[in-house]
């Protein structure tokens, strides 16, 4: 079998790309566009990172609330669980780096990771964590449109997620419920809190009002630089050896793409919680404000 | 401070259980059904169970499609990966033990988990993992509603889930993308499959044809026979120890419950697939029949 | 051809009454319930109804806006132009008889009418006419979903209506543009009014504050006690002569119908738009309060 | 009072034309385009008629279905019933004019007061009639969803229409049930079908086959060249005089919007449809296929 060299994306149009949409676009449509991969590129969500900067706003501006995202895993480097504050992480904490990551001496880590990878024309993946700081309370519906079904549909249809989890996540099985309940308090403010968090500031589908935090699993880019066994289009196997610009790693590409989603989601329920609960309230003692200032 | 001690849902009324949804419909709200949690508890999960009956059967007869789930997890015993053929695997295996874990010595080792959480009154929480076989190929959308998103929302619907992942997921995160990646081949049937499957059975949120996989997270029961410190609806600080019967480990009775969500999705979406690209094939040379004979 | 007796719903399942919903339910699923028409009955309404009880009492109460409907024609008995007084006509005026018609001299008209028709085994159908006094300024949307375009989707979705108009109608093209502006003014108490009220309420898909006004046309009751022709399901000719209980005359009860989907039209769209416009106001000069104290 | 001039958008930005969107625009959002009425526009309409020339290919393609929409009356000048035969009326015939009238005789007719009307500066409305040969039967649902209410909304989204009516439409409210009645015939296929045609090719919500039909009424356009009161934003009373390029009468530019809309819910519709019940047919005898061929 001889081996198959791409010179630009008009011959790539042939072979499928191994875990590349190429196929499934032809199983299904019976076109495809090449060029970058068309829909399947994470070029795509330009629309969505431009509308998620002004729900990011409204937020800020409505109740003062903060949507951020940072990378906590790429490939074998993984932050340490509490090495982030989620009380005071800034953006400027994050954007400190190429990579996104608030930690500086993990983000040098992870650098060094994408650069050996990228010298061995591989790839590699990671995890994005997203926090909401100052979530109003009452966000999300009781049954089919759960806050997390909400933000979790949102974040697995960005280009290459494998996993969502939110707060306790796939970590919090290995817990008994009297280790994973969150305890009620009254704060200095009257205001009703939980002393831990592993509800991830939703309870019941909707939102208490304590930090909301997800992490959002992304697999290693499926285009690299390596030769691959794979069938064309007439269904004939060959090898494919890949070229053109590649990006390693997406993960610290994917942070503005998790933030805009769940601030998508955020302004939705805002807008769906003021019409449905503040145009009527029921109880007004019960029913708290939704832009109470800050708690933290 | 007096311990309270909540003979029936009535008294329970009064205060917020820890974790439970008690506390966020009364902030969205201003009004909750106190017995059973009302629309919180599992119990609501009956229409969407027999539902998915129905659905299945309709995969079923148009493209033999099955959609199964077992639990693969119960607290700290983890069912090993690769321990259940995915291929061959029956719901008969499946059911025949009351923690509906195909394998019988690890449903046995979950059962005695779950009997001593109960003794103690505690409450212990794990995974289910639910497969498709034979799913129609060509199933979900490019972008927003690509099926991993879909499914992740519907199973997220699903009370106590605290995480989704399909295919490869969190642990594909330290995979290298040649590690990854399913490499295409041809099978003797002349149909393009991949060798592996780290995908899932969904590439650029369509589905490829080989056996969709996914893992769904559920924290312990929130409602143990422990005495918790919580506040009531007055904001007053008090011990709740509740009575009544609860389970101590929902996740077995979860199996139905992803299976009919995930199977409710597939026909929704083979529905849309029939409809958007059956009505008018553009090239039914790469566009394959939703209805091919199993190929496994 | 022997003439074809039904005695009860059981026999009339067989033949497919003339303009019933009878001959397009089997082709469309080939199945239908046959008592009563099953869902074609306007039985159906009822939740409509119940649901449009409560959006009425939002409506009074958020901005005191009412919503009233009455027969304003049976058969040939036409109540004139300008006969009923939009600004002052009341529930209790319309209440007053059996046909709903504000008017007593013309109700008594079509009371005569309905029964000379009923002794006859024949039907008559006519017009329900709408008003909704102090409406929010700002319903509807200015594209696609225009205030009269989801009017006429919900009233036009109840049975046995044939056709909607709202301000002018169909009347209105019989005028010239001079003829037909609405100019504007500003009244007392410093808002924009219009002098005519052609436009039904409604300029550009969005409520101008003013009455909106609708008419919609019922046709005769398809079910009749006269011998018709027709054929059975199983496609032979015979003659049909219908039995049981049926209304000569459905207008007068469709007129709580009316009220009820226009109630519910405009509840939705009042949600949207105190989520839309009023949880981030651009310009609170112009964009007047969405419940202002009654105009008129 | 100064009369006002507008040379140009901008200055007509300050006042609200009456009868058209500026005003609610201004009451809804705060902010509005004064060119050309931005979205208040039938410029707007582009991306409906274009979508609408692919909808009416699928349509033909799939069942030979033809959807084809005249001007019927414009002003006082009214098409007598029956002028036109259904049956035979092509797309030639009526483009053969520049009113899109399928009678010459009274295309002249129509002109000659288009005609008159510009000269002094004003306008006038009049009504589409719009006809859908060879529509597949079954399409629509049988409650909130009904044909007629899908078609109703869709063609009330349109700018400057103020009515809808079907089949017998308003005129029929003025028969008796025996007199309304489409009695049900097999036909020379073995086709059921209705001697008459008084439903407009729907029944119960669902099409029966016959030939759709429908008329739409338009008002004369809003911006007309003669001196009117109005308001400024700033609410002070003036006199407007608008100018620039104005159309006398839109109709006949509204026929292929009001094509355009009937296509596009007859294309989603059928979609509907094909998924829905010809996925599993339950009953073959009954459900006949969706693409017979065409039956007149």
């Amino acid at each position: 079998m001889m081996p198959f060299y791409f010179q630009d994306y008009k011959e790539m149009s042939i072979a499928y790309r191994p875990s590349h949409a190429d196929a499934t676009y032809d199983m299904k449509y019976g076109v495809r566009a090449v060029q970058g991969g068309g829909r399947s590129s994470a070029r795509e969500t330009i629309g969505r990172v431009a509308s998620g900067a002004i729900a990011k706003k409204i937020l800020k501006l409505f109740s003062g609330t903060e949507v951020l995202a940072y990378v906590s895993q790429v490939h074998q480097v993984v932050l340490p669980d509490g090495s982030v504050d989620h009380d005071t992480v800034t953006l400027d904490q994050i954007e400190s780096n190429i990579v996104r990551c608030p930690n500086p001496d993990y983000a040098e880590k992870m650098i060094a990771a994408i650069d050996a990878v990228r010298t061995r024309g591989n790839s590699i993946g990671g995890v994005v964590t997203c926090i909401v700081r100052n979530a109003p309370r009452g966000l999300g519906s009781p049954v089919f449109d759960k806050l997390e079904a909400e933000l979790a549909k949102a974040v697995m249809s960005l280009p290459a997620t494998k996993g969502f989890e939110f707060g306790s996540g796939f970590a919090g099985t290995f817990l008994t419920g009297s280790e994973h309940n969150d305890e009620f308090y009254t704060d200095e403010h009257g205001r009703i809190r939980t002393r831990t968090n592993r509800s991830g500031g939703i309870q019941g589908g909707i939102s208490n009002g304590e930090i909301i935090n997800m992490r959002v699993a992304f697999k290693p880019t499926a285009t690299i630089g390596k030769k691959q066994h794979t069938v064309t289009r007439e269904k004939q196997e060959i090898e494919l050896l890949a070229r053109g610009r590649h990006d390693p790693c997406v993960v610290p590409r994917a942070v503005p793409m998790v933030e805009a989603m769940v601030a998508l989601v955020l302004v939705d329920q805002l807008m769906a919680q003021y019409a449905q609960c503040n145009l009527f309230p029921i109880n007004s003692e019960l029913q708290e404000p939704l832009n109470l200032e800050p708690a933290n």
